[in-house]
């Protein structure tokens, strides 16, 4: 299936071959891109939710490929007068030749698809699709070790409110690569989760240590426990600081580990990793806007 | 009198030849506009009140055309410190080649074309004016129904403080057409309003039941009740919802009605119209990003 | 010592040489430059405080020359999930070619160039640094009287909290000239302030009566009293209003005094100025885009 034109509301809807395509484009572009490829094209940005990483990320890949960028916020829109969502991405589609959206609602995205003519790229929605930020997981995981197949993962943190997490769940398993799910009782994953990646086929386990699974680990993914997304705050003070990734934490794992995280953090992933090699965090940043660009130019332009 | 560096306050400043300037200017750019017509030039978007539409159309158009986008909103600005409007437009005017302003304030613009050395276009303020909307709505019709004569026109909903719904009325006051000002009571035209469109030699009949006029319309021209005006909120609670136009309200319509409205809507306005011939409102959305283009054009370039 | 990468953090890192050559670039853009030499560039502008004039003269600053802005301000970003400001630096960095940077916290911008590859323009934070708004006072001075030696200069108002007026005091002591520090007592210069003048051999002299003073003055540099920067609001309601700089406070002034002030005013100086030869603070605002042009391209290009 062709990208021109397509929308990406989940990681699912791709295939392998479809991701493989994504990251020879993004190969090209981190070596140099054509700066006037998207000209006189206009990205609208909606965004209703906080994001920094994500949506500058989009924005610098937005302007590097020479589109221009419309942002809008609810805070400061019509939404504030009780204009629907529906009339918002209306309006929103009629302006612009792209839309990204992030929002906090389940299925926002699918239904941004549905009402607009133009493509629409999910920047993050409810607890599941984070789509991009999966293609730039895997990217980053390709280009530091070389290959997507044959990994012991372990995913660590809030796997029931973390979307990122959970897309990047479903990305990995599309190859052949051994999940650890590993967090606390209350943070695990959702049935329909777990189902979904039953379905497909993903070779996971669940844990709640990641002392014991450690040592076996290719790579671990880190995730914030996310305040914002829980329906009760006396259910976050419970399990807020249940887990904190440090270099003594660490110290029994492969010579050879990275760890992962889709920031921002708060204090479960240490300070003290950022200079070591093990450190990918700020890799998977840098080449965010990659990913980005190599997508906007695929959907846009068709190359 | 020429377009070249004019400012836009209110509809009344434009003879119907400026007009028809304008929409030729419209009509050329709808099929193809030199897009670095504006390069080098920087549009001042200064906005004290909560705008989607308006904005981003505003934002859209000058980046078509090449032009560069400087936003000011008031809760991020120095008006935080204290700064007075004055103060504040006097240092838009040094940064900007044209400014954009909208305001609750009956007045601002105004103000702020005395205030400036570059032009002003008003974008909205207190309850009267809103020029380039009314732009918009005479081009759509123009577009929609071939000419902007010989029409019987409803205009329905709040035109106490809906600004959109005033000047749209003055604006088709200058051709020869029947107006009805159809509303509630407690929404009906100021007398101020009243007067001055009698003065122009405006034919108009105000009435609250949209049914009993109905069926004379060529276009019904619906618009929101604006909450935040209200200088009281039991005043707001006594009309909300006293209005609603759906396929059973327009089922006694002309065979070639269109239904306008400058969004957004609430609930005054049935999705059900969306996918009629009736609809006119998203085409008003998206015929004024190329009435702002001409606008920008004409004000900055003299062509 | 050469501004290509150059950090800018405080006047004080600046020699006369180096202002000078920043002088020189900035007279010829003033009557004319380059709009393509930052093509390509992303410029990354962090505002941790409100702003209008300092935050919008760089983004124009930019744009005329051709570079992207990316905007990010507190109250939208990850910094509302908790993310610290040292990770948020670290994304900004991986995405712009030069950071600009405003904090109401002492230090930041130190920090800031410490944690970031890429250059950092401190865009005020603290109450001592604000280099650019420093470079701009000393460039309009240097314009205005031709010389920016052997000038008698009062700098009068909230000497205890305002950067702008510290820094300007810095400033113009790298040059001979007399400075007379005119506040109320509990406004004065801090202690460390005052050493520091001392130390580098700056003439000056404290004093609470701009009347005794006003007869002297080649200039006279007003600040506006900074609410939002007294730990206690009763203090600041002592002294609020305690200095007024109308034209009845200015009538035994020297015939070319020039009254300057960074803006934003409340109400220490009065409209009745605006138009007279005096006003110079306009004239500031005006010339502040030129000096940060002038800035981002020796930074950025070296040249």
């Amino acid at each position: 299936m062709a990208w021109k034109n397509r929308d990406v509301v989940s990681i699912d809807d791709f295939s392998k071959e479809d991701l493989e395509a994504l990251f020879k484009k993004t190969d090209e572009y981190e070596h140099s891109y054509p700066s006037g490829i998207l000209k006189g094209k206009i990205i609208g940005n909606i965004f209703l939710e906080y994001s920094t990483r994500t949506r500058v990320s989009f924005e610098v890949a937005a302007k590097r490929l020479g589109a221009e960028v419309i942002n809008l916020v609810a805070e400061y829109s019509s939404i504030k007068k009780g204009e629907s969502l529906y009339d918002t991405l209306k309006m929103m589609d009629i302006y612009s030749d792209l839309l990204v959206i992030r929002s906090p609602i389940e299925g926002t995205a699918r239904f941004a698809s549905d009402v607009c003519k133009h493509p629409v790229i999910n920047a993050g929605d409810g607890y599941l699709n984070h789509p991009t930020q999966a293609m730039i997981d895997l990217y980053t995981i390709r280009k530091l070790k070389g290959r997507l197949d044959d990994l012991r993962i372990g995913v660590c943190g809030d796997l029931r409110y973390g979307r990122a997490a959970v897309s990047f769940m479903f990305g990995v398993a599309k190859y052949s690569n051994k999940i650890y799910a590993i967090s606390p009782a209350q943070l695990s994953m959702r049935e329909d989760v777990k189902n979904k990646l039953t379905e497909i086929g993903a070779y996971f386990v669940e844990t709640n240590s990641l002392e014991e699974v450690l040592p076996e680990l290719d790579v671990l993914y880190v995730t914030r426990i996310q305040k914002e997304r829980f329906p009760d705050i006396a259910e976050y003070e419970k399990v807020k600081g249940s887990y904190k990734v440090d270099l003594k934490t660490l110290q029994n794992s492969k010579r050879d580990l990275i760890v992962m995280h889709p920031l921002p953090r708060v204090d479960e992933l240490s300070y003290e990793i950022d200079n070591t090699p093990m450190q990918a965090y700020f890799k998977q940043a840098e080449l965010g806007v990659y990913i980005r660009m190599a997508l906007l130019s695929l959907i846009l332009v068709g190359e």
